[in-house]
């Protein structure tokens, strides 16, 4: 059976950045999934098996197609239940989404804080054209301006973590004693700076940074295959 | 068998604000065992049960005595397995604790800028002698500081639960189609606010104020048998 998941690149094919397509990655490897990952740019996915979806992740498995990173973390879940689970129970899936919805509302503004200058200058030159027009018009701001509080929004970062620093007082994950899909959504946002800014925000002793690096070495690495910016 | 809560009350019994004791209170009817309420003042918590702990809620289950909320909701899944879920499974349970974190950290400080000053004025004499020293240590500003920003403490808070706010556009309440614990932890720091202070924070149309009326209704309003301050 054919598993493909389509993800998004720069001009470098072997630097995927998408936290959405991380938290797919992860989620696959979890459930012990083989596939391959077809890294694309942006402005390419339109074309992607028929134009199924205007963004990435997609996943084909077999014959069937799925797209949004969360819509796919449930689609395997259900799809494999005898494999490992992706949420520990109808608990753990309905607060995935409030740890999604953290992430989304205040992790990515601050990744976007630091990195959104260097995703422009990794892809190719009509991505971006697209990148520069998309993100300025939703940003309000020119990648100038952004770039130029980079290092403030560095600074700042650390601390927008703290509900997760303190989470992992009682746990070594979010799901508690292994990590889940809850730990690949955030893991997502942080790679995806890792691999497009490469910026230090942890201190060393950080229990958030110890965290993401326990997740890097997950699954032989994968994270971790992909150097840092 | 006696079961008695021990939670936390000013100079009026019969509005007892604590938000870690109304997490519990909503656990138990949660889980459809009976309780007597105990509310307690500040300073006379110490002296409970042979002073086994400085802070309610404590629970006395029969001849079991457990303190703090967390460790009440687990203790009331482990003990009553067959009654309703608390957590919906391992992964409910171990992100409940993010949720708990999110709360501790985002919204109880939201909370305390617009009632702190309104807690105090609830409290009797020997409390209210407790609680400015305590509390004006710990924040470094007096309580009538703290009542000066009141009006901009109220304005700024509705955004800060964003995050709950999204998840609300894909489920009823945090735990899903229904309640869990995790719901319980965030209308414990809402109903400490809606007691205490009273301040109108949502729009009549904002998801998360028609999420907190929900929850107001639940076990026959248990939680609307307090009025708002």
């Amino acid at each position: 059976m054919t598993r493909i998941l389509y993800t998004l690149c720069g001009a470098d094919e072997s630097r995927p950045f998408s936290p959405h397509c991380w938290k797919v990655v992860l989620a696959l490897h979890h459930k012990g999934l083989d596939f391959i990952e077809k890294p694309t740019p942006f402005t390419q996915i339109p074309a992607l098996e028929d134009s199924f979806s205007k963004t990435v992740p997609i996943l084909r498995d077999g014959n069937e197609l799925v797209r949004d990173s969360f819509d796919i973390a449930l689609y395997l879940e259900e799809k494999y239940p005898d494999r490992p689970t992706l949420f520990g129970g109808e608990g753990g899936k309905a607060l995935s989404r409030f740890v999604e919805r953290f992430s989304q509302n205040i992790v990515h503004p601050a990744v976007a804080g630091i990195a959104i200058a260097d995703i422009h200058d990794m892809l190719g030159e009509t991505d971006q054209v697209y990148f520069r027009s998309s993100r300025e018009k939703a940003l309000g701001k020119t990648l100038e301006e952004m770039r130029a509080g980079r290092e403030d929004a560095v600074v700042a970062f650390a601390a927008k973590l703290e509900p997760v620093r303190q989470t992992l007082r009682y746990q070594e994950f979010l799901g508690g004693d292994g990590p889940l899909y809850a730990d690949y959504i955030l893991f997502g946002a942080l790679q995806w700076m890792r691999v497009t800014a490469g910026a230090k925000v942890f201190t060393a002793d950080d229990p958030v940074g110890l965290w993401f690096e326990r997740c890097l070495d997950l699954y032989n690495g994968a994270g971790r295959s992909v150097t840092a910016a």
